[in-house]
Protein backbone atom coordinates (compact mmCIF):
# COMPACT_ATOMS: atom_id res chain seq x y z
CA UNK A 1 0.00 0.00 0.00
CA UNK A 2 1.67 3.31 -1.09
CA UNK A 3 1.73 5.76 2.22
CA UNK A 4 0.92 9.74 1.17
CA UNK A 5 2.26 12.14 3.46
CA UNK A 6 3.61 14.59 1.57
CA UNK A 7 5.74 17.39 2.68
CA UNK A 8 5.74 20.29 0.58
CA UNK A 9 9.50 21.07 1.66
CA UNK A 10 10.13 17.62 -0.75
CA UNK A 11 8.93 17.44 -3.85
CA UNK A 12 9.29 15.75 -6.33
CA UNK A 13 9.18 18.90 -8.57
CA UNK A 14 10.50 22.12 -7.99
CA UNK A 15 7.85 24.41 -7.32
CA UNK A 16 8.10 27.96 -8.20
CA UNK A 17 8.54 30.08 -4.98
CA UNK A 18 7.11 33.14 -6.04
CA UNK A 19 5.13 33.49 -3.02
CA UNK A 20 6.52 36.52 -1.34
CA UNK A 21 3.88 39.32 -1.36
CA UNK A 22 1.29 36.52 -1.11
CA UNK A 23 -1.39 36.01 1.55
CA UNK A 24 -1.05 33.64 3.86
CA UNK A 25 -4.55 31.86 2.49
CA UNK A 26 -2.91 31.98 -1.06
CA UNK A 27 0.54 30.71 0.46
CA UNK A 28 -1.73 27.73 1.85
CA UNK A 29 -3.34 27.39 -1.60
CA UNK A 30 -0.11 27.52 -3.84
CA UNK A 31 1.33 24.90 -1.46
CA UNK A 32 -1.62 22.43 -1.72
CA UNK A 33 -1.94 22.84 -5.42
CA UNK A 34 1.88 21.53 -5.60
CA UNK A 35 1.22 19.16 -2.66
CA UNK A 36 -2.05 17.45 -4.72
CA UNK A 37 0.15 17.33 -7.68
CA UNK A 38 2.97 15.84 -6.05
CA UNK A 39 0.61 13.09 -4.36
CA UNK A 40 -1.00 12.44 -8.15
CA UNK A 41 2.25 11.80 -9.70
CA UNK A 42 3.37 9.01 -6.43
CA UNK A 43 -0.04 7.37 -7.91
CA UNK A 44 0.65 7.22 -11.34
CA UNK A 45 4.21 5.74 -10.79
CA UNK A 46 3.83 3.37 -7.86
CA UNK A 47 -0.12 2.87 -7.86
CA UNK A 48 -0.01 -0.01 -10.48
CA UNK A 49 1.86 -2.48 -8.11
CA UNK A 50 -0.22 -1.16 -5.10
CA UNK A 51 -4.00 -2.10 -3.87
CA UNK A 52 -4.46 1.03 -1.54
CA UNK A 53 -3.20 4.97 -0.96
CA UNK A 54 -3.23 5.73 2.76
CA UNK A 55 -3.08 9.46 3.44
CA UNK A 56 -1.55 10.52 6.58
CA UNK A 57 -4.10 13.20 7.71
CA UNK A 58 -2.10 15.53 9.38
CA UNK A 59 0.03 16.50 6.36
CA UNK A 60 -3.18 18.04 4.43
CA UNK A 61 -4.56 18.59 7.73
CA UNK A 62 -1.40 21.38 8.39
CA UNK A 63 -2.12 23.36 4.65
CA UNK A 64 -5.59 24.51 6.20
CA UNK A 65 -9.30 24.11 4.24
CA UNK A 66 -6.71 23.73 1.10
CA UNK A 67 -5.00 21.07 2.25
CA UNK A 68 -8.33 19.17 3.29
CA UNK A 69 -9.52 20.09 -0.28
CA UNK A 70 -6.51 18.32 -1.74
CA UNK A 71 -6.65 15.02 0.13
CA UNK A 72 -10.52 15.09 -1.06
CA UNK A 73 -8.97 15.64 -4.85
CA UNK A 74 -6.12 13.13 -4.49
CA UNK A 75 -8.24 10.13 -3.25
CA UNK A 76 -10.73 11.05 -6.35
CA UNK A 77 -7.23 10.51 -8.56
CA UNK A 78 -6.25 7.19 -6.43
CA UNK A 79 -10.45 5.91 -6.81
CA UNK A 80 -9.99 6.68 -10.32
CA UNK A 81 -6.92 4.58 -10.66
CA UNK A 82 -8.76 1.99 -9.80
CA UNK A 83 -7.45 2.11 -5.74
CA UNK A 84 -9.07 1.75 -2.06
CA UNK A 85 -8.09 5.04 0.27
CA UNK A 86 -7.48 4.52 3.54
CA UNK A 87 -7.79 7.88 5.62
CA UNK A 88 -4.74 7.67 8.31
CA UNK A 89 -6.32 9.84 10.27
CA UNK A 90 -6.48 7.66 14.00
CA UNK A 91 -9.54 9.83 14.98
CA UNK A 92 -11.48 9.23 18.43
CA UNK A 93 -13.87 11.26 20.78
CA UNK A 94 -16.14 10.73 22.86
CA UNK A 95 -19.68 8.98 21.02
CA UNK A 96 -21.18 12.21 19.77
CA UNK A 97 -18.30 13.81 18.39
CA UNK A 98 -16.93 10.04 17.31
CA UNK A 99 -20.61 10.43 14.96
CA UNK A 100 -19.47 13.70 13.36
CA UNK A 101 -15.85 12.13 12.81
CA UNK A 102 -17.66 9.24 11.07
CA UNK A 103 -19.27 11.95 9.26
CA UNK A 104 -16.29 13.66 7.86
CA UNK A 105 -14.58 10.28 6.96
CA UNK A 106 -17.25 7.49 6.19
CA UNK A 107 -20.79 8.95 5.59
CA UNK A 108 -22.55 12.24 5.01
CA UNK A 109 -23.61 15.08 7.27
CA UNK A 110 -27.42 16.31 6.73
CA UNK A 111 -28.01 20.07 6.70
CA UNK A 112 -30.50 22.63 5.28
CA UNK A 113 -28.74 22.65 1.97
CA UNK A 114 -28.80 19.00 1.38
CA UNK A 115 -26.20 16.55 2.83
CA UNK A 116 -23.12 17.41 2.72
CA UNK A 117 -20.90 14.65 1.66
CA UNK A 118 -17.65 13.34 3.84
CA UNK A 119 -14.51 12.30 2.47
CA UNK A 120 -15.59 8.63 1.47
CA UNK A 121 -12.93 6.96 2.54
CA UNK A 122 -12.83 2.95 2.53
CA UNK A 123 -10.98 2.78 5.42
CA UNK A 124 -10.12 4.90 8.81
CA UNK A 125 -7.96 4.65 11.39
CA UNK A 126 -9.21 4.95 14.72
CA UNK A 127 -8.02 5.43 18.93
CA UNK A 128 -9.46 3.04 21.01
CA UNK A 129 -8.41 4.76 24.07
CA UNK A 130 -11.99 6.38 24.52
CA UNK A 131 -13.41 3.18 24.92
CA UNK A 132 -16.53 1.03 23.21
CA UNK A 133 -18.89 3.61 23.15
CA UNK A 134 -16.70 5.67 21.08
CA UNK A 135 -15.75 3.10 18.59
CA UNK A 136 -19.49 2.04 18.31
CA UNK A 137 -20.32 5.56 15.54
CA UNK A 138 -17.46 4.45 13.33
CA UNK A 139 -18.62 1.03 13.38
CA UNK A 140 -21.94 1.82 12.59
CA UNK A 141 -20.82 4.51 9.80
CA UNK A 142 -18.15 2.12 8.46
CA UNK A 143 -21.40 -0.75 8.02
CA UNK A 144 -23.60 1.77 6.33
CA UNK A 145 -20.82 2.72 4.05
CA UNK A 146 -19.51 -0.90 3.55
CA UNK A 147 -16.20 0.25 4.74
CA UNK A 148 -13.71 -0.70 7.10
CA UNK A 149 -11.94 0.65 10.06
CA UNK A 150 -8.75 -0.06 11.50
CA UNK A 151 -8.45 0.37 14.96
CA UNK A 152 -4.68 1.21 16.73
CA UNK A 153 -3.72 -1.91 18.59
CA UNK A 154 -0.09 -1.87 19.04
CA UNK A 155 1.77 0.99 17.07
CA UNK A 156 5.01 1.01 15.27
CA UNK A 157 7.17 4.15 17.51
CA UNK A 158 9.21 3.29 20.23
CA UNK A 159 7.07 4.73 22.90
CA UNK A 160 4.00 2.36 22.35
CA UNK A 161 5.36 1.01 24.91
CA UNK A 162 4.91 3.26 27.35
CA UNK A 163 0.97 2.60 27.83
CA UNK A 164 0.21 -0.27 25.07
CA UNK A 165 2.43 -2.54 26.34
CA UNK A 166 1.91 -2.19 30.38
CA UNK A 167 0.20 -5.42 31.69
CA UNK A 168 -3.30 -4.87 32.36
CA UNK A 169 -3.47 -6.79 35.12
CA UNK A 170 -2.35 -9.67 33.94
CA UNK A 171 -1.83 -9.04 30.29
CA UNK A 172 -0.66 -6.25 28.25
CA UNK A 173 -3.47 -3.41 27.40
CA UNK A 174 -2.54 -4.08 23.63
CA UNK A 175 -4.09 -7.68 23.94
CA UNK A 176 -7.32 -5.95 26.02
CA UNK A 177 -7.62 -3.29 22.93
CA UNK A 178 -6.95 -7.17 20.57
CA UNK A 179 -10.43 -8.30 22.04
CA UNK A 180 -12.46 -5.16 21.61
CA UNK A 181 -11.44 -5.06 18.44
CA UNK A 182 -12.17 -8.73 17.59
CA UNK A 183 -15.78 -8.36 19.88
CA UNK A 184 -16.36 -5.31 17.70
CA UNK A 185 -16.05 -7.44 14.59
CA UNK A 186 -17.62 -10.43 15.65
CA UNK A 187 -20.99 -9.39 14.41
CA UNK A 188 -20.34 -8.87 10.49
CA UNK A 189 -19.74 -11.40 7.79
CA UNK A 190 -17.91 -11.68 4.50
CA UNK A 191 -17.55 -14.03 1.91
CA UNK A 192 -13.75 -14.29 3.09
CA UNK A 193 -13.97 -14.47 6.36
CA UNK A 194 -12.34 -10.93 7.01
CA UNK A 195 -13.67 -8.46 9.45
CA UNK A 196 -14.34 -4.97 8.61
CA UNK A 197 -12.78 -4.10 12.24
CA UNK A 198 -9.32 -4.48 11.34
CA UNK A 199 -6.02 -3.39 13.41
CA UNK A 200 -3.07 -1.13 13.02
CA UNK A 201 -0.20 -3.77 14.73
CA UNK A 202 3.21 -2.13 13.98
CA UNK A 203 5.52 -4.03 11.62
CA UNK A 204 8.40 -3.24 14.12
CA UNK A 205 7.64 -5.34 16.56
CA UNK A 206 6.71 -8.98 14.59
CA UNK A 207 7.30 -11.01 17.62
CA UNK A 208 4.02 -9.89 18.97
CA UNK A 209 1.75 -10.94 15.51
CA UNK A 210 1.43 -14.40 16.85
CA UNK A 211 -0.28 -14.11 18.87
CA UNK A 212 -2.30 -10.80 18.13
CA UNK A 213 -3.23 -12.94 15.46
CA UNK A 214 -4.76 -15.52 17.90
CA UNK A 215 -6.36 -12.75 19.46
CA UNK A 216 -8.05 -11.59 16.14
CA UNK A 217 -8.47 -14.66 13.65
CA UNK A 218 -10.38 -12.30 11.38
CA UNK A 219 -9.20 -8.63 11.60
CA UNK A 220 -7.56 -7.07 8.62
CA UNK A 221 -3.99 -5.78 10.49
CA UNK A 222 -2.44 -2.85 8.73
CA UNK A 223 1.07 -3.21 8.97
CA UNK A 224 3.07 0.02 9.30
CA UNK A 225 6.54 0.46 10.04
CA UNK A 226 8.37 -0.92 7.06
CA UNK A 227 11.54 0.38 5.85
CA UNK A 228 12.39 3.73 7.24
CA UNK A 229 11.07 2.59 10.86
CA UNK A 230 13.13 -0.49 10.68
CA UNK A 231 10.51 -2.89 9.93
CA UNK A 232 10.70 -6.19 7.49
CA UNK A 233 8.17 -7.75 5.46
CA UNK A 234 9.56 -11.00 5.75
CA UNK A 235 8.89 -10.96 9.61
CA UNK A 236 5.34 -10.58 9.33
CA UNK A 237 3.70 -13.59 8.11
CA UNK A 238 1.11 -14.32 11.07
CA UNK A 239 -0.28 -11.46 9.72
CA UNK A 240 -1.01 -13.21 6.24
CA UNK A 241 -2.39 -16.42 7.58
CA UNK A 242 -6.22 -16.28 7.43
CA UNK A 243 -6.29 -14.88 4.07
CA UNK A 244 -3.59 -13.30 1.50
CA UNK A 245 -5.97 -10.19 2.02
CA UNK A 246 -5.40 -10.56 5.67
CA UNK A 247 -2.19 -8.29 6.05
CA UNK A 248 -1.91 -5.04 4.16
CA UNK A 249 2.19 -3.27 4.55
CA UNK A 250 2.41 0.16 3.77
CA UNK A 251 5.27 2.18 3.15
CA UNK A 252 5.49 5.79 2.63
CA UNK A 253 9.10 7.11 2.96
CA UNK A 254 10.45 3.75 1.36
CA UNK A 255 8.73 4.41 -1.47
CA UNK A 256 8.11 8.28 -1.90
CA UNK A 257 11.66 8.73 -1.07
CA UNK A 258 13.55 5.60 -2.65
CA UNK A 259 15.25 8.11 -5.11
CA UNK A 260 17.16 9.69 -2.08
CA UNK A 261 19.09 5.89 -1.93
CA UNK A 262 18.34 4.68 -5.48
CA UNK A 263 19.26 8.27 -7.22
CA UNK A 264 17.59 8.89 -10.73
CA UNK A 265 14.10 9.70 -11.36
CA UNK A 266 11.85 9.77 -8.42
CA UNK A 267 8.90 8.46 -10.50
CA UNK A 268 10.99 5.36 -11.54
CA UNK A 269 12.68 4.76 -8.38
CA UNK A 270 9.21 4.64 -6.52
CA UNK A 271 8.03 1.93 -9.15
CA UNK A 272 10.89 -0.13 -8.15
CA UNK A 273 10.23 0.21 -4.16
CA UNK A 274 6.97 -0.66 -4.71
CA UNK A 275 6.84 -3.77 -7.05
CA UNK A 276 9.48 -5.17 -4.55
CA UNK A 277 7.44 -4.76 -1.70
CA UNK A 278 4.59 -6.16 -3.55
CA UNK A 279 6.61 -9.70 -4.56
CA UNK A 280 8.63 -9.34 -0.62
CA UNK A 281 4.84 -9.74 0.89
CA UNK A 282 3.19 -12.07 -1.95
CA UNK A 283 6.01 -14.48 -1.40
CA UNK A 284 4.63 -14.46 2.30
CA UNK A 285 1.27 -16.02 1.11
CA UNK B 1 -15.60 28.13 28.43
CA UNK B 2 -17.79 28.17 25.04
CA UNK B 3 -18.01 24.85 23.80
CA UNK B 4 -18.81 25.25 19.64
CA UNK B 5 -19.63 22.02 18.56
CA UNK B 6 -21.95 23.26 15.30
CA UNK B 7 -24.90 21.06 14.18
CA UNK B 8 -25.76 22.11 10.62
CA UNK B 9 -29.45 20.86 11.04
CA UNK B 10 -29.72 23.10 14.00
CA UNK B 11 -28.58 26.62 13.65
CA UNK B 12 -29.77 29.75 15.39
CA UNK B 13 -31.85 30.53 12.31
CA UNK B 14 -33.11 29.63 9.40
CA UNK B 15 -30.65 28.97 6.55
CA UNK B 16 -32.41 28.84 2.89
CA UNK B 17 -32.62 25.45 1.30
CA UNK B 18 -31.34 26.66 -2.16
CA UNK B 19 -29.00 23.74 -2.72
CA UNK B 20 -30.83 21.39 -4.42
CA UNK B 21 -28.95 22.04 -7.66
CA UNK B 22 -25.89 22.90 -6.28
CA UNK B 23 -23.16 20.47 -6.44
CA UNK B 24 -21.12 18.50 -3.42
CA UNK B 25 -18.96 21.56 -3.30
CA UNK B 26 -20.92 24.23 -3.20
CA UNK B 27 -23.14 22.70 -0.72
CA UNK B 28 -20.52 22.17 1.72
CA UNK B 29 -19.69 25.53 0.81
CA UNK B 30 -23.23 27.15 1.70
CA UNK B 31 -23.15 24.47 5.30
CA UNK B 32 -19.76 26.23 6.00
CA UNK B 33 -20.70 29.59 5.60
CA UNK B 34 -24.02 29.19 7.73
CA UNK B 35 -22.08 27.56 10.19
CA UNK B 36 -19.49 29.73 10.63
CA UNK B 37 -22.55 32.59 11.07
CA UNK B 38 -23.89 30.57 13.94
CA UNK B 39 -20.82 30.24 15.82
CA UNK B 40 -20.09 33.88 15.26
CA UNK B 41 -23.82 34.78 17.14
CA UNK B 42 -22.52 32.45 19.92
CA UNK B 43 -19.35 34.23 20.37
CA UNK B 44 -21.36 37.45 20.64
CA UNK B 45 -23.77 36.53 23.12
CA UNK B 46 -22.05 34.25 25.38
CA UNK B 47 -18.53 35.52 24.66
CA UNK B 48 -18.59 38.16 27.30
CA UNK B 49 -19.10 35.16 30.13
CA UNK B 50 -16.49 33.00 28.96
CA UNK B 51 -12.36 33.04 28.99
CA UNK B 52 -12.20 31.19 25.87
CA UNK B 53 -14.12 29.06 23.00
CA UNK B 54 -13.45 25.15 22.55
CA UNK B 55 -14.13 24.03 18.77
CA UNK B 56 -14.83 20.68 18.78
CA UNK B 57 -12.87 19.66 15.21
CA UNK B 58 -15.08 17.35 13.98
CA UNK B 59 -17.55 19.08 13.65
CA UNK B 60 -15.77 21.81 11.37
CA UNK B 61 -13.98 18.40 9.34
CA UNK B 62 -16.88 16.87 8.53
CA UNK B 63 -17.64 20.01 5.81
CA UNK B 64 -14.41 19.20 4.23
CA UNK B 65 -12.30 22.16 3.05
CA UNK B 66 -14.70 25.20 3.68
CA UNK B 67 -15.26 23.45 7.43
CA UNK B 68 -12.02 23.88 8.00
CA UNK B 69 -11.36 27.34 7.00
CA UNK B 70 -14.60 28.33 8.55
CA UNK B 71 -12.82 26.68 11.77
CA UNK B 72 -9.78 29.34 11.03
CA UNK B 73 -12.62 32.23 10.88
CA UNK B 74 -14.31 31.30 14.08
CA UNK B 75 -11.21 31.31 15.24
CA UNK B 76 -10.30 34.70 14.13
CA UNK B 77 -13.98 35.81 15.48
CA UNK B 78 -13.32 34.38 19.11
CA UNK B 79 -9.47 36.30 19.19
CA UNK B 80 -11.13 39.65 17.73
CA UNK B 81 -13.59 38.87 21.18
CA UNK B 82 -10.63 38.97 23.04
CA UNK B 83 -11.33 35.15 24.12
CA UNK B 84 -8.76 31.96 23.94
CA UNK B 85 -9.16 29.37 21.45
CA UNK B 86 -9.08 25.64 22.42
CA UNK B 87 -8.70 23.08 19.37
CA UNK B 88 -10.92 20.19 20.63
CA UNK B 89 -9.12 17.83 17.71
CA UNK B 90 -7.56 15.02 20.48
CA UNK B 91 -4.47 14.61 17.71
CA UNK B 92 -2.36 11.83 18.33
CA UNK B 93 -0.49 9.83 15.77
CA UNK B 94 3.76 8.85 15.84
CA UNK B 95 6.07 10.83 16.29
CA UNK B 96 6.98 12.37 12.79
CA UNK B 97 2.97 12.65 12.60
CA UNK B 98 2.56 13.87 15.68
CA UNK B 99 4.96 16.11 14.51
CA UNK B 100 3.14 17.58 11.38
CA UNK B 101 -0.16 17.88 13.95
CA UNK B 102 1.62 20.14 15.61
CA UNK B 103 2.32 22.43 12.82
CA UNK B 104 -1.50 22.44 12.00
CA UNK B 105 -2.84 23.83 15.52
CA UNK B 106 0.07 24.91 17.14
CA UNK B 107 3.15 25.91 14.54
CA UNK B 108 3.37 26.52 10.61
CA UNK B 109 4.54 24.24 7.98
CA UNK B 110 7.39 25.15 5.34
CA UNK B 111 7.27 25.22 1.70
CA UNK B 112 8.26 26.39 -1.31
CA UNK B 113 5.88 29.41 -1.45
CA UNK B 114 7.19 30.35 1.97
CA UNK B 115 5.59 29.27 5.76
CA UNK B 116 1.90 27.82 6.03
CA UNK B 117 0.66 29.20 9.06
CA UNK B 118 -1.06 26.83 11.05
CA UNK B 119 -4.45 27.67 13.00
CA UNK B 120 -2.83 28.86 15.91
CA UNK B 121 -4.61 27.84 18.88
CA UNK B 122 -3.64 28.47 22.45
CA UNK B 123 -4.35 25.19 23.19
CA UNK B 124 -5.10 21.70 21.57
CA UNK B 125 -6.35 18.29 23.24
CA UNK B 126 -4.04 15.45 22.30
CA UNK B 127 -4.72 11.88 22.96
CA UNK B 128 -1.51 9.84 24.82
CA UNK B 129 -2.03 6.35 23.79
CA UNK B 130 0.57 6.07 21.67
CA UNK B 131 3.43 7.20 24.66
CA UNK B 132 5.75 9.88 25.33
CA UNK B 133 7.39 10.24 22.03
CA UNK B 134 4.32 10.54 20.14
CA UNK B 135 3.45 13.69 22.88
CA UNK B 136 6.99 15.34 22.74
CA UNK B 137 6.84 16.78 19.46
CA UNK B 138 3.08 18.48 20.96
CA UNK B 139 4.76 19.90 23.85
CA UNK B 140 7.94 21.28 21.79
CA UNK B 141 5.57 23.32 19.21
CA UNK B 142 3.49 24.21 22.34
CA UNK B 143 6.42 25.24 24.30
CA UNK B 144 7.59 27.70 21.09
CA UNK B 145 4.12 28.84 20.58
CA UNK B 146 3.63 29.66 24.52
CA UNK B 147 0.59 27.59 23.78
CA UNK B 148 -0.68 24.91 26.13
CA UNK B 149 -2.23 21.32 25.77
CA UNK B 150 -4.67 19.15 27.43
CA UNK B 151 -3.99 15.50 27.41
CA UNK B 152 -6.97 12.67 27.60
CA UNK B 153 -6.39 11.29 30.69
CA UNK B 154 -9.52 10.37 31.85
CA UNK B 155 -12.92 11.43 29.35
CA UNK B 156 -16.23 11.57 30.12
CA UNK B 157 -18.30 9.11 28.54
CA UNK B 158 -19.17 5.88 30.25
CA UNK B 159 -16.83 3.52 27.63
CA UNK B 160 -14.07 5.42 29.28
CA UNK B 161 -14.18 2.77 32.15
CA UNK B 162 -13.15 0.16 29.50
CA UNK B 163 -9.49 0.55 29.21
CA UNK B 164 -9.11 3.98 31.18
CA UNK B 165 -9.61 2.48 34.27
CA UNK B 166 -8.23 -0.86 33.90
CA UNK B 167 -5.55 -1.89 36.50
CA UNK B 168 -2.29 -1.37 35.08
CA UNK B 169 -1.12 -3.37 37.09
CA UNK B 170 -1.39 -1.56 39.99
CA UNK B 171 -3.09 1.74 39.92
CA UNK B 172 -5.90 2.43 37.12
CA UNK B 173 -4.01 3.59 33.51
CA UNK B 174 -5.68 6.84 34.10
CA UNK B 175 -3.48 7.25 37.04
CA UNK B 176 0.10 6.32 34.38
CA UNK B 177 -0.87 8.94 32.07
CA UNK B 178 -1.57 11.29 34.87
CA UNK B 179 1.74 10.56 35.73
CA UNK B 180 2.83 11.23 32.08
CA UNK B 181 0.95 14.17 31.81
CA UNK B 182 3.13 15.60 35.26
CA UNK B 183 6.30 14.50 33.91
CA UNK B 184 6.19 15.91 30.41
CA UNK B 185 5.16 19.13 32.06
CA UNK B 186 8.11 18.87 34.62
CA UNK B 187 10.17 21.61 32.95
CA UNK B 188 8.13 24.16 32.19
CA UNK B 189 7.55 27.22 34.62
CA UNK B 190 5.11 29.93 34.69
CA UNK B 191 4.18 32.83 36.93
CA UNK B 192 1.15 31.67 38.36
CA UNK B 193 2.72 28.14 38.81
CA UNK B 194 0.46 26.43 36.51
CA UNK B 195 2.32 23.85 33.90
CA UNK B 196 1.56 23.98 30.17
CA UNK B 197 1.03 20.24 29.90
CA UNK B 198 -2.71 20.17 31.07
CA UNK B 199 -5.11 17.05 31.40
CA UNK B 200 -8.76 16.41 29.87
CA UNK B 201 -10.56 15.20 33.08
CA UNK B 202 -14.05 14.53 32.34
CA UNK B 203 -16.64 16.40 34.87
CA UNK B 204 -18.76 13.01 35.26
CA UNK B 205 -16.63 11.42 37.83
CA UNK B 206 -16.07 13.74 39.79
CA UNK B 207 -14.85 11.33 42.44
CA UNK B 208 -11.30 10.81 40.78
CA UNK B 209 -10.33 14.34 40.95
CA UNK B 210 -8.83 14.62 44.26
CA UNK B 211 -6.34 11.85 43.26
CA UNK B 212 -5.73 13.13 39.21
CA UNK B 213 -5.45 16.61 41.02
CA UNK B 214 -2.63 14.89 44.02
CA UNK B 215 -0.82 13.24 40.76
CA UNK B 216 -0.72 16.52 38.59
CA UNK B 217 -0.37 19.08 41.12
CA UNK B 218 0.50 21.70 38.29
CA UNK B 219 -2.02 20.83 35.83
CA UNK B 220 -4.62 22.71 34.77
CA UNK B 221 -8.08 20.41 34.37
CA UNK B 222 -10.16 20.95 31.22
CA UNK B 223 -13.24 19.57 32.35
CA UNK B 224 -15.83 18.69 30.09
CA UNK B 225 -18.97 16.99 30.86
CA UNK B 226 -20.96 19.59 32.65
CA UNK B 227 -24.45 19.61 31.75
CA UNK B 228 -25.95 17.54 28.84
CA UNK B 229 -23.81 14.66 30.03
CA UNK B 230 -24.69 15.20 33.79
CA UNK B 231 -21.69 16.50 35.28
CA UNK B 232 -22.61 19.37 38.44
CA UNK B 233 -20.23 22.57 38.40
CA UNK B 234 -20.05 21.96 42.32
CA UNK B 235 -18.50 18.77 42.60
CA UNK B 236 -15.06 19.84 40.60
CA UNK B 237 -13.68 21.66 43.76
CA UNK B 238 -10.09 19.80 43.56
CA UNK B 239 -9.69 20.86 39.50
CA UNK B 240 -9.59 24.55 41.22
CA UNK B 241 -7.41 24.00 44.30
CA UNK B 242 -3.90 24.75 43.20
CA UNK B 243 -5.06 28.21 41.30
CA UNK B 244 -7.88 29.92 40.18
CA UNK B 245 -7.40 29.49 36.50
CA UNK B 246 -6.44 25.70 37.35
CA UNK B 247 -9.68 24.78 36.06
CA UNK B 248 -11.77 25.07 32.87
CA UNK B 249 -15.40 24.03 33.07
CA UNK B 250 -16.20 23.31 29.48
CA UNK B 251 -19.94 23.13 28.19
CA UNK B 252 -21.40 23.22 24.58
CA UNK B 253 -24.70 21.87 24.38
CA UNK B 254 -26.61 23.41 27.57
CA UNK B 255 -25.11 26.98 26.49
CA UNK B 256 -25.52 26.85 22.53
CA UNK B 257 -28.73 24.66 23.04
CA UNK B 258 -30.06 26.42 26.04
CA UNK B 259 -32.97 27.83 24.30
CA UNK B 260 -34.98 24.66 23.95
CA UNK B 261 -35.18 24.11 27.57
CA UNK B 262 -35.56 28.40 28.58
CA UNK B 263 -37.62 28.59 25.64
CA UNK B 264 -37.13 32.37 23.80
CA UNK B 265 -34.03 33.75 21.86
CA UNK B 266 -31.14 31.64 21.00
CA UNK B 267 -28.61 34.52 21.90
CA UNK B 268 -30.45 35.64 25.17
CA UNK B 269 -30.79 32.11 26.43
CA UNK B 270 -27.14 31.11 25.59
CA UNK B 271 -25.87 34.23 27.74
CA UNK B 272 -28.33 33.61 30.48
CA UNK B 273 -27.09 29.90 30.88
CA UNK B 274 -22.85 30.73 30.22
CA UNK B 275 -23.69 33.77 32.91
CA UNK B 276 -24.82 30.96 35.48
CA UNK B 277 -22.02 28.42 34.66
CA UNK B 278 -19.40 31.45 34.96
CA UNK B 279 -20.70 32.03 38.45
CA UNK B 280 -21.20 28.12 39.94
CA UNK B 281 -17.28 28.17 38.79
CA UNK B 282 -16.57 31.29 41.06
CA UNK B 283 -17.96 30.20 44.22
CA UNK B 284 -15.64 27.84 43.92
CA UNK B 285 -12.51 29.15 44.26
Amino acid sequence: MLGLDPDPAALWFEAAGSGSSASAREVAQLTADAVERHCRLAIEAAGPFCVAVKLQFACFERLGGPGIDAAYAVADAAREAGLLVIADAKRGDVPVSAKAYAQAFLGSTPGPFGDVPGFGADALTVNPLLGRDALEPFTAAAAAAGAGLFVLVRTSNPGAADLQDLPAPDRPLHERIAELVASLGAGDDSACGLSMVGAVTGATRPEMLDRLRELMPRAVFLLPGVGAQGGRVEELAAAFRPHPAAGLVTASRSIVSAYKERGGDPARAAAEAAEELRAAAWSLV
